[in-house]
Order: structure tokens, then C-alpha cells, then sequence
């Protein structure tokens, strides 16, 4: 069985929606990004993985894979009749690639990263200046378009749904992009995804208290 | 034939370096990304690719391709008789997205970004307490390993190669980690990624002065 390690709400989130959408048992164990300590057994997340950050999947031969943009297309082609990926040699798949890229470094590192780094005006105004722009990108593209790529739901969307809730914690209306926000409140209308963001969400809270 | 649109010694060089090694003639368009113009003939480069960025490859049928790990990837499907990316389906395939991953968004955005952004220490005090960590990690993958993935260089190592050329820019002295300078220097002395930094670096210069 697979495992992940998540830590509630953070990236690795986009992987439950994709295992929950795939349809796959996975077991799930806490990770707490701030300690760094596995919730299980207290042990030092770092033992698990030496970047100490989630997503870590830990594959069925024990191996452990890292970073959202594969471990996402690796849950995708483990069923690969849900769709949640082109199959390989499609060119959507590359679109895929593009979004996954794109939303991990352009929103998740370029602006969330230091957003939570920064308490100042003076160093927060870079990132809060791209922002708009950045986020113009998936909001242009989705003004005719159900999901990011192709016409059905994907790990790209399971990725995008993940950084808009952060987005709106990092103090960013996504109001401002009607496009964008319709297709969120789409994409949390699914019922793994509502499932998921729920889990998730109860669990964030007890750590939160 | 496929087109780039790239800026010198900008994260576009490991898509030069991938079409270079991979044996594939291409054009290139120089965009530089301070001006937002195309040198060829000062078209607006947003009018390219509205998110303004390198790199922007050009498919034969006219469509246009962007962020790195997409590009790259791309590039090396297209002939995969050279081993620059492992085949779909088998699971080095998914080392290489992770390493794409990780240069993309640990080396490039949240390092790259914020060095280039901010001039003063207190801010610049965040990405510098962390690239040390993130560094640490491909300093040990590489300490027993020739290449980043499998027995044999790959478009992942393009990107490194490009990402480390970097962090000499940026301050950071890649001699700390003896694995990773000398994984480097390896890579330089590659006849085609030598000539691919050999280019930018020439073309660099005259933007320059």
C-alpha cells in the first residue's frame, strides 16, 4: 500500500485529492513540518526524508519519492483510466508538466515561500507585486475552461485547488479573479476534494490549538 | 524546427544545452527579460508568452511550451535514443521530474529568486539560511553518483549545471560541497554543454557592456 507523508494543508494536500480521485487506499502519516517530527512515533521526519518537507510517497518497493510535480504524475499513472493524467507521448501531457511547473515554483515558491518568510512591507512588496501577474496566467486560461488541462480533471487541478486555499491564507483575495474563483469553488464542489480539504482542515486545527 | 526563445545564462540555457546534446538544430530568439523585447525584431516578448519569461519553446505546430521541467522533457522525448530522459513508465522517469522539481523551485525560486530580489541582509538573510540545506541534498546524491538520475547525463543535469552557474552569481561558492563542484566540472567538460555555455556567456557579455 501506498503511504504519504502530508502535513495538514501544505502542498502534499494535492496529493491526497489525487489518491482520493484515483480511488487509492494510501496510509497517511503526519509530518510536522515545523518540528519536523512524525506525529506516529515522535520520530525525526528528517530520517524519512533529508529535505523534511511533504510530499514524501513511499512506494509499494519501499522507495521514497519526493516533490509534488512527481509524486502527483506518479499517483496519476497508477490508474491511469481515472484520467488524472494525458497518458505519456500525449502532448497535453507536457501541459501538464507546464501547470505542475508553474504552480510550484511560480505560486508556491515565488510568492507563498516568502510571504510566510517576510513580516515587512519593505521585503513582502516583491512578491506581492508579481502575484498579480502570475496569477493573471491560470485566470486567463480558465476564462473558457473547465479544468487546467484537456476537458477533464487532473493532478494539475488537484495542484492549482491546493495553492488557491494557501493563497487566500497568505491575505489574497482570489475574488479579484472571477475566473479563478469560480473554477475553485468547482474544484472544492468535487466530492474527494471536499473530502479531502475537510480531513485536512479538522486535522490543521487541533495542531493549530 | 523548434524554436527558443531564451536570454543568456538565464534557466533557458538548460534548454539550449538539452537541444545541443540531444543533436537537435534549432532557432533561437534572444528575449531579453529586463526589457520585455524580442532582439530579433523588438517585438513585445509578452507577446510571445504572456508570462514573460524564458524559456518559450516553439513546437512545429506552432504551439508554445514553457517552464523548464515541461521544456526539457519535451526536448529529450523527442530523441530518446540519447538517454536524456529516462522512458515513460519506467520509474527513473520519476527521479527525473522530482530533480526538475527540486532545481525548478528549491534552487531557482526560492534561492535564485529572492538573492536577485532583495539587496539588503535582513531579507537576504531567509534564502541564505536555507540554501545550504537544499544544496546538501543533491551534495549527497552526487557523493557515489556520476549523474543526477540513472547511469547517464539527462536534461536533470542540464538543469543543475545551469542552476550551479547561478549560485556563483548569486555568492554562493559550490567548493563547499566537493561532490557537487566536481559533479559540475564534469558536466562543463561535456563537449556540448561547453559549447552551449560558451554561447550564452559571449552573447551575455554584450548585453552587458
Amino acid at each position: 500500500m501506498l503511504q504519504l507523508y502530508f502535513f495538514p494543508m501544505a502542498c502534499s494536500l494535492a496529493s491526497r485529492i489525487a489518491l482520493m480521485e484515483a480511488g487509492i487506499e494510501a496510509r497517511y502519516h503526519l509530518a510536522n513540518i515545523w518540528t519536523k517530527k512524525v506525529a506516529d512515533d515522535d520520530r525525526d521526519f528528517r530520517s524519512v526524508s533529508p529535505k523534511g518537507a511533504v510530499p514524501v510517497l513511499v512506494l509499494e518497493n519501499g522507495q521514497h519519492l519526493t516533490e509534488s510535480a512527481a509524486v502527483l504524475q506518479y499517483i496519476a499513472d497508477r490508474k491511469p483510466e481515472t484520467g488524472l493524467a494525458p497518458p505519456p507521448g500525449d502532448p497535453d501531457r507536457y501541459r501538464l508538466q507546464e501547470w505542475l511547473s508553474f504552480i510550484g515554483a511560480e505560486i508556491h515558491k515565488a510568492f507563498l515561500f516568502p510571504t510566510f518568510w517576510y513580516k515587512d512591507d519593505a521585503s513582502l512588496a516583491k512578491p506581492r507585486a508579481r502575484i498579480g501577474q502570475t496569477l493573471s496566467v491560470p485566470s486567463a486560461h480558465l476564462a473558457d475552461r473547465e479544468f487546467l488541462v484537456g476537458d477533464r480533471f487532473t493532478v494539475a487541478d488537484a495542484h492549482l485547488t491546493w495553492a488557491l486555499l494557501l493563497l487566500r491564507a497568505a491575505g489574497i483575495d482570489v475574488a479579484q479573479w472571477p475566473s479563478l474563483s469560480a473554477y475553485h469553488a468547482r474544484m472544492q464542489a468535487r466530492p474527494q476534494v471536499k473530502a479531502a480539504i475537510g480531513i485536512e482542515a479538522a486535522l490543521r486545527k487541533t495542531l493549530a490549538a
